[in-house]
């Protein structure tokens, strides 16, 4: 009989952050998996290192970074085939997922390759968005706002057209995008309601003011959140 | 001394989606409370009741259920003051929260009124929306996906309007306005990519096409996603 495969949301970064339920699955699971670098480490199982005992068999999942589609679809490839071994021995798999599966993760392709196939759940997770929003003291929406989370690749036309639609807004991705989203929002007049977080919820989170970012110096796990309401939450 | 403020993200329904550092605070806390029914039940007390030993003092923040904005706000001075007295004896007071305390959440009102006076810490949770996500098997957003959050209160013109600018659409608060948004994305030929969930991880889930719901009935805690991929995650 095939085993199952979880989609296991993991948290942004504590580890206190992971469920009850995920960690759970965690140590039960005959084989865990998670994305990792081409030849280095995986933050994903950084992660849930502390939950760890090290007696269950481990899968990297080893995707080039390159903004061509076809390399990383093809490494998405050999991954599902050779997790699909591992379900058809019958062994359950739970592949690890920073922040929740579905929210901008790469769990994704892996979903679209094997849940045909195989029994799949996906754990839903605390994810990086909340995470920031509660770093940065700040409410995300409330009452009958309307959200909006753009990733940062986008064109500046397209961001300011639904940054200006929007009553609270999240840029994800920031990344080597950040001189040009911080010069955009100075051009829509919200940098005084905009705040700049990295890495929320890790060892290394860094709360700064938009004008105290080094140039070419966001990691990829930065966030810019912005609520038009201001401080106003009452 | 003072004490502190936690305002709390227990998840969704399920029990076991709370984290472990909420769990850890919720056992821990010199005092609990929860927003509760007038005259009745509080649906976050139940969703932790498996976690609470039942030695703690607990609060019910019981507020109107009112259009009108002045009663509820009432009820949140009435509600900060009395929590206020806790933290001047130096408790730690711990807010339940269903979901993330600061997406959509009631919190913000209480946040608003004492996170200026007391320590305050927000800790994320689990939120309806990548819940739903992962009982309907559909991921929610990726790549440089635009996703946009409307609560269904709104207007037909506003909903429409950011309904067409997104890729991945969520509309929250469904319950009585859910005819008229069955109806809206039937106008905008979007009712085969929609997915409709009530109650997401709790023991009473549903999932129905959207045409299997009855008129009239959808709760409060539903919940319509629609991707414009539809299931092309690959």
């Amino acid at each position: 009989m095939n085993g199952k495969l979880f989609g296991l949301g993991i948290g942004p970064g504590d580890p206190d952050l992971i469920t009850l339920k995920a960690l759970k699955i965690l140590q039960s699971a005959d084989v865990i998996a998670y994305p990792a670098l081409e030849d280095g480490d995986s933050l994903a199982r950084a992660i849930v290192a502390p939950h760890l005992s090290g007696g269950q068999p481990e899968y990297a999942i080893r995707i080039p970074m390159s903004v061509k589609r076809e390399p990383a679809q093809s490494a998405y490839d050999i991954a599902a085939s050779q997790l699909a071994d591992y379900l058809k021995a019958g062994n359950d798999v739970a592949i690890l997922c920073e922040g929740d599966p579905f929210f901008y993760g790469s769990f994704m392709y892996l979903f679209g390759r094997l849940s045909d196939q195989f029994e799949t759940e996906v754990i839903p997770g605390v994810s990086s968005i909340t995470t920031c929003a509660a770093a940065l003291q700040a409410p995300l929406s409330a009452r009958n706002d309307i959200l909006t989370v753009l990733p940062a690749p986008l064109e500046n036309d397209a961001l300011a057209k639904r940054i200006c639609e929007a009553d609270s807004i999240a840029i994800m991705k920031i990344g080597r995008h950040f001189d040009r989203i911080r010069a955009l929002l100075g051009d829509l007049n919200l940098t005084d309601k905009a705040r700049y977080i990295e890495r929320a919820s890790m060892k290394n989170q860094k709360i700064l003011s938009l004008s105290d970012v080094p140039a070419d110096a966001a990691p990829y796990f930065s966030m810019i959140l912005i609520h038009k309401r201001g401080q106003a939450w009452d």
